[in-house]
């Protein structure tokens, strides 16, 4: 059971028409009222709780709490909830994954998601979305701790990216030198598929593309080591708190 | 069968009293008539050929070659070659792999290592030397490029590295931080075993160690990302030719 409790969330989640469970409100205010008009337009029960209920639900409630239980919908509600807080940030860093197939490779990345302090991954909740045991053994403990949202649409993710104030950078061969290149200090980091790359639609969306000087004879670093090196550039340039 | 070719790798290679097969001659000179004593007190067979002959073994010869099918006596000899050449390097990238268990991982590092053109990777002959089917998949190809000897005894490698003019340095948590770290032109990395990182010997024997800056909540990266981005920082700062 996911507890969403950020305005801007628990909003998209309503308008969406996926949201499943139930509203706990102890509060009120404007903010609050459009929630309840929102949640009446998509069927989901209203509860009234006292603030020292929903304070043992979710410690950060604002006064309205949106229970669900489907793991899409939490995703899609993780992914808003972020992005309200990062509006005002000045720095933060996102990866996107772009259904990465193997789970050693998933599971190594979430590791260094985690060891580099990445604020968000952002991966589909179809197709490639390997969250196996093996993905959770090759994280080391890393899926327990790196902020995760599993998002129907990928392309949308992004545009919503820009519209906090994020540049999209897609890892590609093609793109500028990543020793040179400017990073914004709001990075949204697209990582592609093992055998394809970043597929044409998500590389048309973002800003830029970013590639890692390489002067041997594969053809290119494996997908885990990229996101590694691509991460560690980040922080030099923008250390971690 | 190897074909040892540089003076210096032949000189070493019969002082350890390991060489096996039989020495090829077509050249002259103080330096060859030293290998040829040696060559004697090591009880080799020694075979007079002509130019010709010798090219079509070794086309880089300079008048003698060693053959040998000891696959220890032949790591020995690639590290020998590699430090006669290296000597007058200005810069150069050694990787030292201190008994690496995971073939995955392995096959990773060497690819990475390729990527980022290591000029040599060692590893031990014995134990974990995980040269399998399957490092050779995760490798993709690299297996085939990056120049690799497999030493019967690492520490004294480590020493070799340093009368060649390199400085060695651990990969180790509680190094100077890689961003800051000064990075010396002849660098020779070593990375360590998966659960117990670098033993102890090899890094009393390093001169120094790097750690990468980490913030997360697992202990530390993944040996082969760790790996491709302390390759990625040296040749940030050394770009391959």
């Amino acid at each position: 059971m996911r507890k969403i409790t950020g305005f801007h969330a628990i909003e998209e989640l309503l308008k969406t028409g996926k949201a499943e469970g139930r509203l706990l409100v102890s509060g009120s205010g404007p903010r609050i009222k459009t929630i309840l008009e929102l949640a009446r337009k998509a069927g989901l029960p209203v509860v009234k709780a006292t603030n020292e209920e929903l304070s043992r639900l979710a410690p950060e409630h604002r006064g309205v709490v949106l229970e669900t239980s489907r793991e899409e919908a939490a995703g899609e509600a993780d992914l808003g909830e972020f992005l309200e807080r990062a509006e005002g940030a000045k720095t933060s860093l996102v990866l996107v994954l772009d259904h990465i197939e193997d789970p050693q490779n998933f599971g190594a990345i979430l590791r260094s998601a985690d060891v580099f302090s990445c604020d968000l991954v952002i991966a589909p909740n179809r197709r490639a979305a390997p969250l196996t045991e093996a993905a959770a053994r090759a994280s080391a403990g890393a899926l327990a701790h790196v902020p995760l949202a599993l998002v129907p649409n990928l392309a949308e993710a992004l545009r919503r990216l820009a519209d906090a104030g994020f540049w999209r950078y897609a890892a590609d061969m093609g793109g500028d030198s990543l020793p040179k290149a400017d990073l914004p200090a709001k990075l949204a980091l697209v990582m592609g598929n093992e055998g394809s790359g970043v597929s044409r639609l998500l590389r048309d969306e973002c800003d830029g593309s970013l590639s890692i000087p390489q002067s041997g004879h594969v053809d290119s670093l494996n997908v885990s080591a990229a996101a590694a090196v691509l991460l560690y550039e980040y922080r030099r340039r923008f250390p971690a708190k």
